[in-house]
């Protein structure tokens, strides 16, 4: 299933997406896309129902991200080795972990704006692994089973606030709209080959990124079993596994983003979101 | 006032502690401590009730986190000189920030268990800011306006985690338990003065660290408004600010916690938390 959420800001309503890529309007069967609905017991209900008994939703509606109530935003840092090696950085030897804030994330075309102070905004595009179930020291061989799904993740980046401004990165990864999460969360069982996701990434229509999760340095099962040593992960948390190369501050010289910019990203299963870049709030 | 919420976890009540230290039933008022009954309107909303208007509620309940919904749990890292010179770190130019998981969030007197595979399981006291309203790149002098009060919390830590797992602070400082809150949340106009809040703690006992808000190197004010430079505060967000001497890493030699260790941790006006540490879970 292609899961989504749509609607204005904070008043989404969650839909599916049926085989002629309508919107199907999920919101006379479960509250939204999140908690217990994650779970396989809750998949499995709504994969139970015939789509083309769901109201049509309105196509032009805003797509909100495709999870509600994110409590647990994660991110995997230099989880490809040629962008470890762009960025001057050494392969790690476990995950490197970090937080976007929940309130950075976005619907996948809601765009963001430079934020006031912000010299160098970057780019990155990621599969995103969504939690379906709580888990807390799982194995690898388990891992999986607690994923609900996958959705497409742009991780924007500030580099000097994320890597001049006191060490942990949280603060250059977080501002608002810098985590736009979508379209689609689709289910893991939608996902023949997880290791073979091909990714692209474009600004302003010039390709950028490319990439296939087969060059992941930690596969989807290993990270979410390693993040659960340290902490209990909870249905709708999202780890956001990590950028191929391509990135505005790998280039020679550097490239960042400027108010104006169109940033569209993609993969064939996931979908594609597209980003324009505004100014900073006045 | 005094905010509580009292029941077991994940079914708790919001209530308020009266003037002879009995909770009140909240629940006919307001569904929960978290949310827009936290901003400056909501409050004055609680305010003008009378207590003793409220039902009693047993006063044997468990306390849970006294905010519901926290989204953003950040902590303030080397806020005490003393502190940083203990743990062999220079003095931050400007804050240090990191993440707990939100699902390490517990109530006062829940306790925590040893994690599988952790060895240095270390305490530490601290006041926490409760965000009451959305504020984003907010300066010093507005900064205090948007914060509901302020809540006793233990930043429990586990050291090797914490400092040679892969750089990000996130993962030695989120296990389950690993963020006891409360008992209260003490609004903003009952302290008189938020930078002479003195702490202790104790384990088995025996006194361990003292300090006081004093000898913070970035004040409340300071952090809200350096925060919101790079990510939107919301509601209910969980700032904790850092600890001062005494943490078990900064012994010679250093002591951790073991399971049947008993946390004890306060201050005159934010309450009293009390832990008993316990064997990993199999």
């Amino acid at each position: 299933m292609r899961l989504v959420r749509f609607g204005e800001p904070g008043a989404e309503k969650p839909g599916l997406i049926d085989e002629e890529n309508r919107i199907r309007d999920l919101s006379g069967e479960i509250d939204d896309i999140g908690g217990a609905v994650l779970s396989r017991h809750g998949l499995e209900k709504l994969r139970a129902l015939d789509p083309k008994s769901l109201p049509k939703a309105d196509p032009s509606h805003r797509l909100g991200p495709p999870v509600a109530g994110i409590r647990n935003f994660i991110a995997v840092g230099r989880n490809y080795a040629e962008h470890a090696a762009e960025t001057g950085s050494e392969t790690p030897s476990e995950p490197l972990l970090f937080n976007k804030a929940v309130s950075c994330i976005a619907g996948p075309r809601d765009g963001f704006a430079i934020p006031n102070g912000a010299t160098k905004v970057d780019w990155e595009v990621e599969v995103a692994i969504v939690i379906g179930e709580r888990c807390y020291q799982v194995s690898k061989d388990e891992a999986m089973n607690y994923v609900a799904g996958f959705c497409l993740c742009n991780d924007v980046s500030e580099r000097t606030w994320q890597k001049e401004r006191g060490g942990q990165w949280l603060k250059g990864k977080s501002a608002p709209g810098f985590g736009p999460l979508g379209p689609w969360l689709v289910t893991r069982d939608e996902i023949e080959n997880p290791a073979a996701l091909e990714l692209w990434l474009d600004v302003n229509g010039q390709r950028m990124q490319t990439g296939t999760t087969a060059d992941m340095i930690f596969d989807f099962a290993t990270i979410v079993s390693y993040t659960s040593e340290f902490l209990a992960l909870e249905p709708g948390d999202v780890i956001t596994t990590g950028t191929p190369a391509g990135v505005g501050a790998g280039m020679k010289p550097p490239v960042f983003l400027k108010a104006g910019d169109i940033v569209t990203l993609g993969n064939a299963h996931l979908g594609e979101q597209r980003q324009v870049v505004s100014s900073p709030a006045e």
